[in-house]
């Protein structure tokens, strides 16, 4: 360990290449970066924290954990219908860091600057006896007050749902060895989920002035509802049967080693949940193909208040939890 | 610790009523936060980490923590010449964590708020097996291109530096019990001083269009100076007898407890290093004034690299180390 770089040779080797697409970031020589969000558009922050052995698990790739801690900051953006543009890293390194886990997570960081056409702009690096702790904070941009709230909601509107809903908690069930009997590509699929969020950004972009409420699904789909819901002061009802499930999530519902409640209330997924008029099917539809993501509608807003998950028959399906609960 | 608030009840009761006064923040119940630098204004944002046991001591008050926290990124936004905005914090919090502290980690916030005119605008709280992990991030405005660089020392060009240097690393050694003779004031003010840096943002707000490089002292002024020649290639010296010193730090000076060369190699005092043409002293002073912070002349700026530290003879006084190192 005793070759690793200083901070100062690690910043350069490592983290100034990826601002330099970014004049702002001043090579990350400076005190702080700027950033111009352009006339008329208000900026958008958010910032999480990831911490080994909470978050992501300590065999995790390097590359697959910068993806996960850039994502899940690119998730709450896309929820904003915000575009990105920079964010900002601070990784505490745990007293045996390795160079070479560095290096895997900056190819992880610069794979997804490209797709996600966003630049680093500064950070900090630290020491830390305890476990690897990362926090981001990504800064995006909407037209002043065109950003998607959580607060619009109305009685009638429909409720949609991107992508597929309950892989992340699967593959998370498949890593600890607690999900038996699907196939090799399944279960590798349901893990590259849980490490690897899509985050909707494409998505999120288009539903401005669409989407009445939207948030993206980390807690769990009934949680995050449930946000919406508080937020908006209305209720909302899922159809579990129209849930959109993977291949792999179908086929351990089949062999009975999930359930719908569970999935519905299964974390880290970062599909896009939003509200919309009803008759707006035929449009958001449209909008999804141009964004090559696929969307569901799997409910409904009502009056009242709290989530109902109900089955075929309409009768309401119990749940165990309600979802994540950080601590 | 069974009565502690989970982590919604949390944010409600001790952190959204730091963001009240922010509409943007969307009362921490968003994805997101918006932000609108206003029309001709660039945005300019910073991050910084601080570790228990590593940045600051377990029995540091969590009053000061918080203001630690939030101020070594206000330094930071100081030296770019930025007025203060909003601010995001992710906190990854020990299992044994305790309400009493963060209502006090709480409180020392809110007071540095009215302090700096600074919000709240969002963040993240996890859980963590290791020492409590702290990161923030500080988003402040100039107006577009007049941000204070490192990059425009000129040979000819005089040094400044605010307040009193060198009063951190003697308070650390107080803590730590490595530092004798002083009396009890003496030995709470360099406490003070190493627990609560002063971001001297009235000052680098003033700055702009007159300093031709800025930067704040966290690595200490030898190795901040360093930065400065850096990314200006030119070399600098510094008159050691001409470093402003506290009377507790001159005490110690006096008493052979410390050296003006520990003086100026030791970090975390947070003060604004700048350059600036020759013939400027008097405005300077009377910008100062009007800021309510000290300035000291203590060297000037000349062709090649590096720093030298220069006795009342001008010969080189040698340097055990160029200062902290982060790891």
């Amino acid at each position: 360990l005793s070759d690793r770089p200083g901070e100062f040779d690690l910043i350069a080797k490592y983290f100034a290449p990826l601002a330099a697409g970014n004049p702002g970031a001043l090579g990350l020589t400076d005190d702080a970066a700027t950033l111009d969000p352009g006339p008329g558009n208000s900026i958008v922050v958010t910032a999480d924290a990831l911490v080994e052995g909470v978050h992501f698990l300590p065999d995790d790739p390097a590359d697959s954990v910068a993806s996960k801690l850039l994502r899940v900051n690119l998730s709450d953006l896309a929820a904003m219908g915000a575009e990105p543009m920079v964010y900002l890293i601070t990784m505490a390194l745990p007293r045996d860091w390795r160079e070479d886990w560095v290096a895997a997570f900056a190819g992880g960081l610069a794979s997804d600057q490209d797709e996600f056409s966003i630049l680093m702009a500064g950070g900090d690096t630290v020491s830390t006896p305890g476990p690897l702790t990362l926090s981001l904070t990504a800064i995006g941009r909407v037209p002043a007050g065109s950003e998607l709230r959580r607060t619009g909601a109305q009685p009638g509107d429909h409720l949609w749902v991107s992508g597929t809903v309950g892989d992340a908690g699967l593959g998370l069930r498949v890593l600890k060895g607690d999900l038996d009997g699907l196939s090799d590509p399944d279960r590798a699929y349901l893990i590259d989920r849980f490490r690897r969020p899509r985050p909707r950004v494409a998505l999120g972009d288009r539903l401005r002035g669409i989407a009445t409420a939207a948030i993206d699904v980390s807690d769990g789909l009934v949680a995050d509802l449930g946000h919406i819901c508080d937020c908006s002061k209305v209720g909302a009802a899922i159809h579990a049967g129209a849930i959109p499930l993977s291949p792999a999530a179908r086929a351990a519902v089949d062999q009975g080693t999930a359930t719908l409640a569970g999935i519905a209330t299964a974390g880290d997924d970062f599909e896009l949940l939003f509200t919309a008029p009803e008759g707006m099917g035929a449009h958001l539809r449209e909008i999804a193909r141009a964004s090559g993501i696929e969307i569901a509608a799997i409910g409904s807003v009502g009056e009242g208040d709290g989530v109902r998950l109900l089955d075929e028959d309409d009768t309401e399906i119990a749940l165990e939890s309600r979802g994540f609960r950080h601590f």
